[in-house]
């Protein structure tokens, strides 16, 4: 396929959030900024913040939603090599001003005027087409196949972990929640020699560990004040409750999901305990890319659980919406 | 004074609380273990702990409040070196089983049976006498009076949050709360260069701040994401709420006091902003002794604002919750 020809279409499919509706729409194709390439969908992943967002946890999202994904670089802007047409590639989410102090200090995942493709002001990939900013281009190796590499994403925020915090491999961890994003998060700990105990509601939920050699436990058989490390990543209060009851004193708890609203939660273990709370977003693309080429990797192709057609979109989103889905994919 | 002759005393002065009802009781001079030293009360202070406690912070505290003070040692246990006797001592207030795997790794401070004095299930030192383990005391140097040893206690509790983290010289500092706790943990973070601004809801209760040269402003007037470093030493969910909105994305806060009850409060930025929260508690005596020799110290002499007899400990925890009051004191 000639990527030049893609010029000829004018409207696309996409699955749109507009004043809370979900739907598969029929939409512009974007056109690209000279920094920007556009990039024809391959492969994307539905993730929980995109159910959330249709629960709606960003309140005034409208537009195109999704970030997981992987595509072939199809347009690119006037200030960007034109090597990277036909590449495959995919992006970090976050676009920052790269002008303020916390884009500066921190990185543009922080910065106060970012957009975020799919989540803040900032179309989405669940589309045939997504234009993106050159800086945010992460290509993908040949060996790295797209049903892999549609991980990369949740992979690195997983990752994310191993960049805030020294997590010795003699110390024990847990994992409350073994959905999506927790899942990756035991496989990434457990990569380095941890002893990695994924903690469910429900036997059924911890199948997939066990086949992952991960340990296992129902969380509410968790002895108090038991573990070094707890990464919570339910975003539920109850799951919170969880890891602050089961983490020992001086113990460390990641919250790797976000609270929609207040959180009604006794806070004095935190303070009498001196536990240490530390949040947890996006992160780093390269290594994850790295970990995606590595035979391991092939074990992540269990979490997938369904594929769908872009045009299916809201079957699709049913579907991961059920209790104990993990990962549906979305095709063009 | 021959130290021993209060072996004829049999009843002592105390203010106790049973029942949730404070008192001051005549009550047992008590008698102490082999590893104890009997420790005749010089000079105590009453801490924000101690009229948590009186609100019913600690459920079934029945017994004598109190934990920070400095006395002179009467009488020693009889495994216990009698050359402790007639020295001048202060506490750590936590008496570990010393024998449990939290004992060996974090130290008594985290002991699930510990005791804690005048806190949990062990009498306090509001009372002329009070038995201690050798292994608690601490000896106060001669060049260190008893109206500054008797800060040690929440001195060291200040210090422990330059034991937990590193707050480096550079970085901003914002201390939520301007009392008892907030000014000396201002104080002990302003030692080593840091910029440390001091906050509060009042501006008559940002003098003393200013008096020590420290920064100060109005907490509602900080605008969102400007420190590096805050403490929350408020201990109520307006202040944490604030520590959340100004503490910028990555930045880490201190949460030095605890919340009674379940707190309400909304914790999306702890995950989106990354943000490091960890709690702190007792901290180290010898450091703090060490502080309370230099020149320097008499700046906290600042903060004492009135000194009652034990038999007018009614009196003293009245004056000590009315708001702004710091540092009340105790004699015999």
């Amino acid at each position: 396929m000639n990527p030049l020809s893609i010029d000829k279409i004018y409207s696309m499919k996409a699955i749109t959030l507009r004043n809370n509706k979900l739907a598969v729409s029929e939409t512009t194709k974007p056109t690209i900024q000279d920094n920007e390439v556009l990039i024809k969908l391959n492969l994307a992943g539905v993730c929980s913040t995109d159910l959330e967002i249709v629960k709606g946890y960003v309140p005034n999202f409208n537009g195109i939603l999704g970030h997981e994904f992987v595509g072939t670089v199809a347009e690119t802007g006037e200030n960007v090599p034109s090597s990277w047409q036909g590449k495959r590639v995919t992006a970090t989410i976050n676009i920052g001003c790269e002008t303020c102090s916390v884009c500066v200090g921190e990185g543009s995942e922080h910065c106060p005027n970012r957009t975020v493709l799919g989540i803040i002001n900032r179309d989405g990939i669940f589309a045939e087409y997504v234009a993106v900013p050159e800086a945010n281009l992460v290509e993908i190796p040949a060996d790295v196949p797209d049903k892999l590499a549609v991980f990369t994403e949740p992979l690195a925020a997983a990752l994310r972990i191993r960049e805030q915090l020294c997590v010795p491999p003699s110390r024990s961890v847990a994992v409350v929640g073994p959905g999506r994003l927790g899942m990756l998060v035991g496989w990434v700990l457990a990569l380095s020699g941890n002893e990695v105990v994924m903690l469910g509601r429900r036997e059924e939920s911890l199948e997939l560990a066990k086949k992952w050699g991960l340990k296992t436990d129902l969380t509410e058989h968790i002895e108090d004040n038991v573990f070094d490390f707890t990464v919570e990543t339910t975003g539920n209060e109850a799951g919170l409750e969880h890891a602050l009851r089961i983490t020992r004193p001086r113990g460390t708890i990641v919250l790797k999901s976000t609270y929609a609203g207040p959180a009604n939660v006794n806070l004095t273990k935190l303070v009498v305990a001196e536990l240490n709370v530390i949040g947890s977003r996006c992160g780093p693309f390269e290594p994850a890319v790295r970990l995606l080429k590595t035979p391991k990797a092939n074990e992540i192709l269990d979490m997938v659980e369904g594929s769908y057609r872009l045009a299916d979109g809201l079957a699709a989103f049913e579907k991961a919406a059920e209790p104990g889905v993990r990962k549906i994919l979305l095709t063009p």
